[in-house]
Formats: structure tokens, sequence, C-alpha cells
């Protein structure tokens, strides 16, 4: 089967590259080919057993990605995405990326061959609550941020062309991924990386929220594993509703901090920062995530599997490329 | 004040022109112009006391739509839509006007000099449920038909747009609106009118679904007061949900068939149609409106009063019309 993963230069999508590079196969077949498309030249994974393409342009380009995504393929996974603080800062480039982005993907996967698997990322940003709440699986997505209503607007269109048969998405909200390698990004939620990849980097970082904020997180090497199952799975069990509340994890920032050394902890400083904490503050942190439980995803365990995970997959790097 | 209705050619736009013109008013200040802007050319009210504009052009065409909605405007109708069933026949044509259509009036209304007012006709499809389900006013919306995916995607992004004060929409989500003068369109729903209009004119008609089917309904001229009302209210009241499910009346078939003579009554055959059925079965028949009675929007009182609207409103009009 054909495989085109668009966002194929980003760190998900590297990393997601490679865990196919590795198995070489996707729900019991060979995978015979793998497109990686991105705005920049997406990197190869090293000893793939099938030719990988890496191709440049943009999502919502129809041409572009009908390039990227040739008739006979099987499986798209759509990571591409201007992420929250960007998306807020720059309403056109939002709209152009994350909803128009979407509907060229629609135009796209309707002339394969078969309606493909598309697996969509959206974001628990796409919903709002306070900091108790647990999100039931159905509940109501009324977005704070731009990010997050592109994401549910896109959702939408990709649910009613899955009930077309034009193609067949499952929408999967993830939560925020730590620890994000590489440097700080436009996500709002940034800092949640930050506060513990830069003092593993023997670097100070700032905290814009306060100890007690509590956040949804899953570990990248998790959300990989629910990619890779979205892809996999039997939909028919989805119905109507192809949304996906995966089953991550509630953490505070304290106890973020208290996984960390006194001298590592001692490099987050804190310097309260409205804007981002008014981002983030409408984002809920914790979700039942029942059905997806039910329908085999596995939940991110700890908060010491999420260290270990950047550890041992990303640190030395992180390190290497940061000259830390 | 500008004002403009797109869509000003249909059956509600004419019916809020004209109203318009009565008054001359609205939210207690004068109004000085008026464009109606429609694929066709729309007929200007008789007598209006402000200088009216007719255009024609595509609402998805942000050029056409800038010509339509001059910097000055304060408050825009927008009522044009590929209805229900046209929009499941022609999934291309229904995302355009639907929601490109939206995307547009966004990037025009951001070019006013102050944030105008938008008036946006979701619809009872873009909710799902059975036919005894009481929807709250938070309900999720799960459409299941293009239309209602379309309209739910655009009311997201109307309401982000207004988060951002780029404009400051009002989403109405309308019940079925009967009874609709004129002729049969594409609306699944276009049976729902002419059980009662057709036969007023001394014609049959089909009925694609059984007697105890239920609806959730409301008069044109009901509907003309709460396009008002969404127009005049304070928008502040409404915090981040521009969601507005507004008090209409839950009707049967069967309350609606007896409210014809039995000569009347007749000329209704029963003609079962899966595809119709399937369409409108899927939309709720019962909202709880709790919001819209406080903010006060006007309810729709039975289905008496909805007759006597059309005998007095469009009847005669409409016998002209078609000849009977």
């Amino acid at each position: 089967m054909h495989i085109t993963i668009l966002g194929g230069g980003g760190f998900l999508g590297r990393k997601l590259a490679a865990r196919l590079s590795e198995t070489g196969t996707l729900a019991g077949e060979t995978i015979s080919s793998l497109t990686l498309f991105d705005m920049a030249p997406p990197p190869a994974p090293e000893k793939a057993p099938f030719p990988v393409r890496c191709l440049t342009g943009d999502v919502a380009d129809p041409q572009a990605l009908g390039e990227a995504i040739p008739p006979e393929t099987r499986v798209v996974f759509q990571l591409a995405a201007v992420v929250s603080a960007a998306a807020e800062a720059d309403f056109d480039l939002g709209v152009r990326v994350n909803l128009q982005g979407s509907l060229a993907l629609i135009e796209v996967a309707r002339r394969c061959g078969v309606p493909p698997r598309i697996v969509f990322t959206s974001s628990v940003a796409s919903f709002s609550g306070d900091q108790s709440t647990v999100m039931a699986d159905d509940a109501r997505q009324m977005p704070l941020n731009s990010y997050g209503a592109e994401k549910a607007a896109a959702e939408l269109m990709l649910q009613d062309a899955s009930r077309r048969g034009m193609l067949d998405a499952v929408n999967i909200r993830l939560p925020t991924v730590i620890v994000r390698p590489g440097r700080p990004n436009k996500a709002a939620s940034s800092f949640v990386s930050a506060i513990l990849r830069e003092p593993l980097l023997g670097l100070e970082t700032s905290l814009p929220v306060d100890e007690a904020f509590a956040l949804w997180v899953s570990s990248p090497r998790v959300v990989v594993g629910w990619l890779l199952k979205a892809a996999e799975m039997d939909t028919s069990a989805l119905g109507t509703d192809r949304g996906i509340n995966p089953p991550g994890l509630t953490v505070t920032v304290g106890e973020m901090l208290a996984a960390l050394s006194p001298a590592e902890r001692a490099l987050v400083k804190s310097e309260p920062d409205p804007v981002v904490a008014g981002i983030v503050g409408g984002w809920p942190a914790r979700f039942a995530a029942t059905r997806a439980l039910a329908l085999g995803f596995q939940p991110q365990v700890g908060l010491a599997e999420i260290l270990q995970a950047f550890r041992e997959d990303d640190l030395a790097q992180t390190r290497a490329e940061r000259g830390h």
C-alpha cells in the first residue's frame, strides 16, 4: 500500500515515517511506497524497506496535494498545520492551511481508486473547558482560538466526506505533545515542552502560567502509536462520529517541575504571560476518553514514561543540534 | 445605516426587504440604503423610503461580495444558501456557497469601518436527533447531511471571527420554514410546505413520510421577526457562543393535514420516499430554545398562526403566479 504523510518533515511526521520504515507494514499489509510532503524538504527515514518520495508544497494547493497523494494512496496522515499561536497571529494563514488545506484534501482524496483512510490530527484546542471539567466523548467543540475553530470546522467536513464515502477519516484530537525536541515553536503550548527540555539541556526557560495549572498531555511515542491505531482500525465502529479523544494524561505544571532535579528546576523562571495563559487556559485538562479506550487506543500511563521517551528518543539529538 | 441582504431575491429575503422598507429603521437608526444581492436580479421592495441597489453575483466570490457589502455596511443578513437536497446532490456546489461563501463574507466584513452585525442563517439540519429528543441550547452539532455540515462549519468560523472582533455574528438555526410560497424546491423539506400549499391551491401533492412524523417549524412572518431581533440585539449577552436555537414549534404531519378541509386533505397522496425520509428523519423535532426565549425571541405560537400568515401574506400571489 502507498502511504502519504502531510507535514512529513515535522517532528511527529519524522517519527511516524521512522516507525513505518521499521515495521514495513501497516494493517497487516506491506507498505509499497511512502510520500513525505511538507513546506521544506522533509528528510527520508534511514534504511526504509520501500521507496520514499520527499515533496515540497502547500497543503492548500490541490495540484501540489494531488502530486503528494497519487490515486493508489490508501492512507494519508494529515499532520500539517499552522499551530495555535501562529494561527492566532495570522488569521488568513491559519484558515488557508488548517481549513482550506482540509477541503483540498477532500478534493484530492475523491480521485483515489479506493476511499483512503485519512488520519486527521485535530486538537484539544478545539474544545474549551475549565481546569476541572472532565470532557465526555461527545462534548461539544466550542473553541476559544482560531486554530481550534479551523480544526473543528475541518473535522465536520472530513466527517461529512466520510459519510458520503469519499474518504474514510478518523479525526484524532491530540493532547499537548511533550517533550517536543528541537527549539521552542509558535504553539501557545510551547512552554509545556520547554520547561522540561530546556533544563535537561542546561538552559534557562520561562514559565508563563502558575504551577497549579493542569494540562492534557501525551508523549510523541504514544501519539505515533495512536496515529497507527487510527490508520489500522475498523472505522465501521465509529458510525457518523469520526472524532476520537485519545487517552492522554492530566498533569500539573508543578508535577512536571517535580520530575526535574533541583538544579534543573532552578532553570525554570516564573514569567506570567497573559496572552499564552489566555490561550492555553481555555483548553480542557481532563477527558474521559472512554470510547478510545474501548476501541483499543493505548493510554498515556505517566509522566515518567514521557520523560523516558524523550531521554531515549530525542535528548541526544536535540543536544547535538543545539550545541548543548 | 447601510444594510445588505445576501440572498435578497429569495422568499425570506424579499419579505425581510419589504419589512425594512415598511419600518425604515433598524435598532432605532434610520436605514440610509439597502443592497439586495442574489444570483438572479432581486426585486426591489415597493415604495422603499431609502435607495435600494439590486446586484447579482456569487456569494463565494470575494470581489462580487465586496461590491455588495460596502465599507459603511452595518448589518448583513446572510440568507443565500444551497439548500439541503441540492447540497446533498452536488457536494462541490454546497461547499462553495455554504462554506466558502461564509469565508468570503469574513474576508469582506473585515474591510468595513465598524465590525458589521452578521445575521447568519444556519439550520436545524446542522443537528441530528431522534423524533423525541429535546435538544438543549448547547447541544453538539452532529449533522447527517452536507448542508448541515457546511452550515455548522461556517458557524464555527463566524463565531471565531466574532471573538476576534472582525465582525459581530449571530448564527440563527432556522426550523423548517412553512408555508413557503411559490413552487416546490430542492430542499428535502419542500414537502412540508407543499402538503399545505398545494391543497390550498387545489393541487395534488405527495407525502414522502408518515403522518406521525414530527418537525420543528416556523412561519416566514415569525422568522423575519427573529432575523430583525438577531440584527438588533446586544450580542454581549452571547459571549463566545454565537449560536441561537430560536423558539419554533413542534408539529406532526398529521396535525398539519388535520388543519386542511376534507376536500383539501384528499389531495395529499402518501408516496413514501426513502431518500427524503432519510434526510429529514435525522433532523430533531424539538428544541428547548431557553436561551432564545430569555433573549426575547418571540415564540412560534401555533399552526393556526402559520396558516393565517400564509393566507394573508402569500396565498393570493402564489395563486396568481401559478395560475390556480
